[in-house]
């Protein structure tokens, strides 16, 4: 290991590759995260292009040492962890737009560069980047778990919107997955691979994104309702009808309870169950969708339709419901921890699984909420607990799991928009079977014989699943509390 | 071989492989395709069930016998021919709807269900599918080519529309990519990976397709400009300003003439170049879009604007862009034979790049024509031709390369919806470099280590790439004009 970094720094100067503990611990460990690994990175690379990667990348091959991809650190299942140490690739200095097509209506960029960010500087442009997923999240990450946000309703995931990627692998060699098109079938969709593939089998240092036509307006709605099954039912009936609308987000009584503490909204809302709506399009065509949702959500016994009285309340509404678990980590006392887990079911399902997991959460006595990206079939619980009290953390967990289980028996899946890491393995192999999970490990074998792509994450080497004894990294946690500066 | 097919009779019947001569070569050679391939088939399985298929790949795998799948037989770069020999698997007998799950909006199907039949078993639902390629496409065919089609900007394509898929693998595993969420980040996009692959991956039984909810209004409208690059510019305007439309095609003079020779729709169009729009939503959605888009078309040099006074007269509007391919073919004289090919470019480039292909096959002085789907930046062209006159051939070969160069100069795609298959391999390379094609090659061997899946397509073994010699295949040509019947 030490070879390895001696050579590199030889090659990319002495500041690119870092050991410091303060620096490891940051990028090995995630209070945000569900689980977190055991032992913490070797050291931490800050490559400052593709081709210093690649140098990267044949060191560490040729030393067998395990290569983990970073960016914005917000994943929540340890997906950026090191279970085997090695070398962390921090992109810090690849955050740059490379080239904006305005006519094309793509971008291409750096991994590091923040989705906020990048829409800031589109802004003049008539055009955006629509996935939107929590704030601090960078395209790099955002394209290791294929993720999503609450525009996924209207515009899809982030699979959707890559049209290439400038790949790394695992012996340093750098494709590119396609040329410029928007649309083709030549060969083999690599671009869809890799996206979604959590860094297992290369790393990818520049992404083709397409962008969608700035809507004219924007109108942000809230609608609440007696029960979280009337919220569930309408948003099924808002998506079966076709009715254009942005996004549709759900919130229960708990989170209408956290945004009013948290504040920033110049209103209290009401502890109700609660959909969130975002209409775009024109002028006309936004008047529209309005109508036909408040005729829906009238038949499912709506108490009141608030909107936004001005795009300032529109984006600060919408932003409290974007730093939700920021929001939910402010309140929590010391010593407690938010587990915050997504799952997805065929829409018509949804509320029933609401509904159920709803009420083991709130029999569980403790802070918990629901909320997701209804219109996808894709929501969140977000539980509060000591971790430190077993009895509290073996409920919790059973809470999860029960949920995570449900799921999949109404064919959903373990995980809507947050990828597998370390922390859904099991789920994983539960949802899709030890065949698929085969078929996955051979396209790994293939592409990084040695397994030092982000080894440990989606699925191990051999068919049996390594858990994570959260247990055993108490001992990270402790100087972890430094990552809570972030919310 | 011989004794593949013994055995294979013996386990699934007598009738469930047929060596018939007719069969063989119905099932190897295609007449709309722009190469065929030097062999046929050396038989043909007809399997009932994901299980006979199972056993057909198993025992292939055990003669090392190129396995080739067939659906609806109309793709256009030989994707379902023999080059090899090998067991065809026509899925005849597999076309019906597994399930159907109306409140969660998809369908579970077999692979020899035409995407127009499966539209008419669900009309009454109140949802459709929106992928619409030539009409005898079959969705087995589709998820193999990624095909899209008129549809597509708004809708996008087949890979957009595949929830999970059931596959056979080279040595018989099933496997099933996705349980039934329609949105999910669990482990690799394998649903992703196999659509496109056009068979060579694994053979697909069994897909999960979502569906879409019928708008509450159509609307098909005509409107001509008097030059190409004038339509272009419209088309790209249109799609700048996100104006919501389901469907935006080109269609050049030639082909304005066609559809008129060809008569069905009731009246005879002009012969200029032509934009065709589907404008689809609530009715104050449709006029919304047209308002838009009539402006935009004015702006441009619009000569006129025409509606479909009603469904029917839309309906073969639509009709008569959608059988283009046919009616072109049935206008060809003795002895000639129909190049349609495709590519894609970023969309900026469309205007250039279809002002340059019309104006050199134009100078072709034979019968060509381009149309295409322009807000995905993807169009066609078709050429009729005489393959026994060498000048004529070496001429319109070069007109087709030099347009598939000048996309891939345009960092575009040599093919938008029709695949490689035997046809562009070498485009292929030019397109992606042979870095990334090691990466396809590499996947293809992790999952069939023998290559009897479909082999010879998309690219080869070695590096270098197999051509096929149109010449070579005369002797079949002859006695394929029996597939003529279909258009």
């Amino acid at each position: 290991m030490e070879k390895a970094i001696a050579e590199l720094r030889a090659k990319l100067g002495e500041t690119a590759i870092s050991t410091d503990e303060d620096d490891l611990q940051e990028h090995g460990y995630s209070e945000w995260s569900t689980v977190n690994a055991d032992r913490l990175p070797v050291a931490i690379a800050y490559p400052k292009s593709t081709e210093e990667v690649s140098e990267i990348a044949k060191v560490c091959s040729r030393y067998r040492m395990p290569i983990v991809p970073y960016s914005g650190g917000s994943s929540l299942e340890a997906n950026f962890s090191a279970p085997y140490g090695g070398m962390t690739i921090d992109f810090s200095f690849m955050d740059r737009i490379i080239a904006l097509h305005e006519e094309d209506m793509d971008v291409v960029v750096q991994p590091s560069i923040q989705w906020m960010d990048l829409n800031e500087q589109l802004k003049d442009t008539g055009l955006f980047f629509p996935v939107d997923p929590g704030p601090s999240a960078k395209i790099g990450g955002m394209v290791g778990t294929n993720c999503s946000g609450t525009n996924a309703v209207r515009y899809g995931t982030m699979k959707d919107w890559v049209i290439n990627l400038t790949v790394v692998l695992a012996d340093g060699r750098v494709i590119k997955t396609r040329r410029r098109p928007r649309k083709t079938s030549a060969g083999y969709n690599l671009t869809g691979l890799f996206v979604g593939s959590e860094g297992t089998l290369g790393i990818v240092t520049e992404i083709t994104l397409k962008l969608a036509a700035t809507p004219e307006k924007t109108r942000v709605g809230v609608v609440s309702f007696p029960s979280i099954r009337d919220a569930a039912s309408t948003a099924m009936q808002v998506i079966r009808k076709g009715v254009i609308i942005q996004s549709m987000e759900i919130l229960d009584d708990v989170q209408m309870d956290v945004i009013n503490r948290a504040g920033g909204t110049g209103r209290t809302w009401k502890k109700l169950p609660t959909l969130f709506f975002k209409f775009s399009g024109t002028s006309a065509g936004v008047d529209d969708s309005i109508n036909l949702v408040k005729a829906i959500a009238k038949q499912n016994k709506a108490q009141s339709f608030d909107f936004a009285k001005n795009d300032q309340e529109a984006h600060d509404l919408w932003s409290a419901r974007k730093q939700s678990l920021w929001s939910m980590l402010a309140l929590r006392k010391e010593g407690s921890e938010v587990w915050s887990t997504d799952v997805a079911v065929p829409i018509s399902r949804l509320p029933d699984i609401i509904e159920v997991s709803k009420k083991e959460m709130d029999d569980l006595g403790i802070f918990a909420s629901i909320l997701g990206h209804i219109g996808d079939g894709n929501f969140h619980e977000s539980i509060m607990y000591n971790r430190h009290d077993p009895v509290e953390k073996e409920r919790v967990e059973k809470c999860v799991h029960d949920m995570v289980d449900r799921a999949l028996e109404m064919e959903g899946s373990c995980t809507g928009e947050h990828g597998i890491g370390l922390g859904k393995k099991e789920s994983l192999l539960k949802e899709l079977g030890v065949d698929t999970i085969d078929i996955m490990r051979s396209i790994k074998s293939s592409l990084d014989p040695q397994w030092i792509m982000n080894p440990g994450k989606i699925f191990d080497f051999t068919r049996e699943v390594k858990t994570v004894d959260t247990s055993e990294v108490e001992s990270a946690r402790l100087t972890g509390a430094k990552r809570g500066d972030k919310s």
